[in-house]
């Protein structure tokens, strides 16, 4: 291992993409720059307003709230229980412990408590990958908390791990919706909260070195359910081009940004054509009933009817 | 394996991605089709036109070549040698023995003896991987060869795997400029004959089988200045991922002709604007000097002057 890049001390991480080396102090020093540099480079925060960072226990999203607060931000967690029983109690033990640790806020939702199924419930209902149900019931649900909370913005610990293995499936079939929309700031609009993704310049094996630096105790365990997605795979197959070839994911990640965002622009505005409200629950949906609210029709339990039967 | 798909009879080979098994005879006949088809679809070459077919001694140009002859083109075959020693030799062996048993005319140009230099000699000056002297090469003197010869189009046998693997190498850094011009036919401009790539709906896989089937003899090896490089890299990784699910080199490639190609127009159109001419051969350049004559002012041997110094 090389010296510390900045202070020259014995080293204790290497970041092979930057060709650079770092002691425990100036990681952290270097993590909480790239993060202050990428918020402000896509004005993802303005000082004095409110984010709400989406905890999952994971060392990501631990990860960012943690360098928000150092960063000097007034920024509280939002907990999303998903009902994947032991995986889910685990998993809020750590947010709660970091939140408790840190004098932190955190909010807690229930989605069994509150909608009366879990993740593994929609999975059987909607016979899909249980995937797809939590990715949408994460995105209406903690928009939802954004919103009700007063929060400017939405943040999340999107690394640039998985930024590049999204845009890696995305690209493997030209889903140009889909891409056009993959933005590290989605803007508020009617019924949305911005959304920001500040880590898209921290790889996974960056935060996690973050939190152990730190001592941020973290659930280390991936999901059980997301076993074997394509997602978890594209990122291997991105691991391998990258260990071959550093820096490959992020000149692929950061330089679609760069050079096809604009390209993409017109679908974009499509798009946005596209988006009315959910005649339920009023979000915002490019269908009449909004993906969530269909979720809950067919994965909730049948409400028992007043007369009993 | 199952029986064939269009005749009943038992099948030889199975192609995945169409989740279709053929007899020998109807697999040959698929081939034609998609290739008809291609033709077709993109308006590759009218009847009554007479291509160029470059010719390589493997199997995805001989199958080509052979492909045209049967539907009934007027193709002639040009081979172009580029002094890479044996491996050069027996390639040229190949393809002069296919256009004798075919009696089908074949125009042989040598890079060592018309510029004095191979693709060896042209790695060690440029210092650069040979396959950057090899393509650029190949393009100017092929396209020289269409031009002389008369021909309304050049053929070349880039087959699936090739384009998916070109795709991949620029997405993965968004080579925007060369993205824009990844097309199945480039069309004739000023000092340019037009190009096409007629097997772009068939896979190296399928090219050797077409040939074995129908005893077409082609040179095996790879090229030996090719091991190891990045494109063959990526072949391996979508070999991998074609594996995990059959029909993501087609998807990822077709789509992408779709979708892509029409958002990089305005991407085209500025590079269309930059192409003037080489003051020194008169090709089209975007450079004064283009690409090949430089390549021969450091590759080829310096001209003895007349004084003899």
């Amino acid at each position: 291992m090389n010296n510390c890049k900045r202070c020259g001390a014995a080293a204790v991480i290497d970041v092979r993409r930057h060709r650079a080396a770092f002691c425990a102090d100036c990681f952290q020093h270097h993590c909480r720059e790239q993060v202050r540099r990428t918020i402000e480079s896509h004005k993802m925060i303005a000082r004095g307003e409110r984010p709400l960072v989406a905890i999952s226990g994971g060392k990501d999203s631990l990860a960012i709230w943690d360098i928000l607060l150092d960063l000097g931000y007034d920024a509280d967690g939002v907990y999303l229980g998903l009902g994947i029983t032991d995986y889910s109690d685990t998993s809020r033990d750590f947010a709660e412990r970091y939140a408790e640790q840190r004098g932190a806020k955190l909010h807690v939702v229930d989605l069994p408590t509150e909608h009366g199924f879990g993740i593994p419930d929609a999975a059987k209902a909607t016979k899909r990958v249980p995937c797809s149900a939590c990715g949408l019931s994460k995105r209406h649900l903690l928009n939802q908390a954004a919103l009700d909370g007063g929060y400017d913005v939405l943040v999340t610990g999107h690394n640039l791990d998985d930024e590049a293995a999204v845009l890696f499936g995305n690209v493997l079939q030209w889903h140009t919706d889909y891409l056009a929309r993959q933005r590290p700031v989605l803007p508020a609009t009617d019924g949305f909260a911005r959304r920001v993704k500040p880590l898209i310049r921290i790889s996974e094996r960056e935060t996690a070195a973050y939190c152990v630096l730190k001592r941020i105790d973290y659930i280390v365990e991936e999901c059980p359910m997301a076993a074997g997605n394509r997602h978890l795979r594209y990122k291997e197959t991105l691991n391998d081009l990258e260990e071959r070839s550093p820096g490959t994911k992020a000149v692929f990640y950061l330089q679609f940004l760069d050079k096809m965002l604009p390209l993409l622009e017109s679908v974009a505005e499509e798009e946005r054509q596209l988006v009315g409200t959910c005649t339920r629950c009023g979000a915002p949906s490019t269908a009449e009933v909004c993906a969530f609210c269909k979720l809950v029709e067919r994965a909730a339990p049948e409400p028992i009817s007043d007369s009993g039967r």
